[in-house]
């Protein structure tokens, strides 16, 4: 194991498993602008269809973004660990404010309706996901980006971080699901049974971005693909002193 | 870590972790009878309430027995390996015959009562979910129960069977979800918004499914509660001398 990370050479198959997630990510962010564009009207901020910008928003940032956040420390595998980390902290800045945006846009529509809020199952988890979305970003910057938290602390709190990530990734894939078919039965109704096309596409809309979850949690989880320790080390410039007296933080 | 391993002492917080991810479970399975008692008319296979069969089999079945069926690993850590597989082996039929009754239950009431089948997001999650899960199993048994795979071969496999009964599980949560919302919304209607007490029970209930997928994830993916590797090494008999040649199953 110390002898193949120490190398840390890119693991043949793993661009390929990246390139695959690339394209389905991307193949369910056009999906979602088709399926909007083709039978819910498109998309606009000022009429009827503001609530068009909730799904896309939430697809582009919390499915998309945030899964391509969480695969930063997979494709740059030997560039500095503060580079790698900025950027990943960056996609989930990108992510936030675009979801932020989606969900603006979903609660104006429904003031301006006179819709109830909240009410929904999906809703429920979509606003949950948020939540903890928001404070693992604020923790995941205090200890890792912020220059206070000591190396023990980082190397403990790191596989809740990754964890959380994962989770909070995967409650948001799921929530999409749950959000997607509402729109459906709610607009398609008993249509929905007559394999109408836009159900059709729909659900293969769906069984794309339970798909994208399941590349991005596989290539995260791989343990052959992770990030080789050393090129971590490296990295932890501020925290060098500590790093060579103590553990490494493979070890841990 | 080797020394740790060797002790295999059973973790702290462990046992909590296990209680608490049975409690979620077993509320998980008593709300979901209480919800189709109180206000889904009860259960029974002659008559329009046989659907209700569906929601309860499937929620038994491929939620809280498959996850039961994942956490064997890491609640029996010092049992014989080949004990510890049997009963995942075990867990997993009586959970795949429990949704199988689920299965032919809903099939049957759209049957008798002319409705279309596989129109919906989550019957076709469903429908793949199902398959996945009976192909994993087969694999599992001919991999790790059938006395013919080699040594080398189980150890390469045994990672991407791991991955993937994680991945079936956390779909079949996914696909619960999907379902409890197409009820949800079909009998409800626009009744759901108006915070009526079922709508509020199904959605808590919707969280509690989603709380034990990750709640038994997290116990799963925890690093140091992972089966230490010299209780496998010990009851890995057939292989053994395969092993006391190769490389230990914990370094690959």
């Amino acid at each position: 194991m110390e002898s193949r990370a120490s190398m840390a050479p890119t693991p043949g198959a793993l661009p390929y498993y990246v390139a695959f997630s690339q394209l389905l990510g991307l193949t369910v962010v056009a999906m979602t602008g088709a399926w909007l564009g083709l039978y819910r009207g498109g998309i606009a901020w000022e009429s009827a269809l503001q609530f068009n910008v909730h799904p896309l928003c939430m697809v582009i940032g919390l499915v998309f973004l945030q899964g391509d956040a969480l695969l930063v420390y997979r494709v740059f595998r030997n560039e500095a660990k503060r580079t790698t980390k900025v950027l990943h902290g960056l996609l989930h800045v990108f992510a936030f404010i675009i979801a932020l945006v989606g969900l603006v846009a979903v609660f104006d529509y429904h003031r301006k309706n006179g819709y109830a809020d909240l009410y929904s199952l999906h809703s429920w988890c979509g606003i949950l996901v948020f939540v903890l979305y928001f404070v693992q970003w604020l923790v995941g910057f205090s200890f890792f980006l912020f220059p206070g938290a000591s190396f023990s602390l980082r190397s403990r709190y790191r596989p809740q971080h990754v964890f959380f990530g994962a989770t909070i990734f995967l409650l948001s894939v799921g929530t999409a699901l749950l959000g997607l078919k509402e729109v459906l039965l709610f607009k398609l109704g008993t249509k929905y049974s007559t394999f109408e096309p836009e159900g059709v596409l729909a659900n293969i809309l769906g069984l794309l971005l339970a798909g994208f979850g399941v590349v991005v949690l596989y290539v995260l989880t791989r343990a052959e693909w992770k990030r080789p320790p050393q090129a971590e080390e490296q990295a932890l410039s501020m925290d060098f002193k500590t790093l060579t007296e103590g553990d490494s933080p493979g070890s841990q």
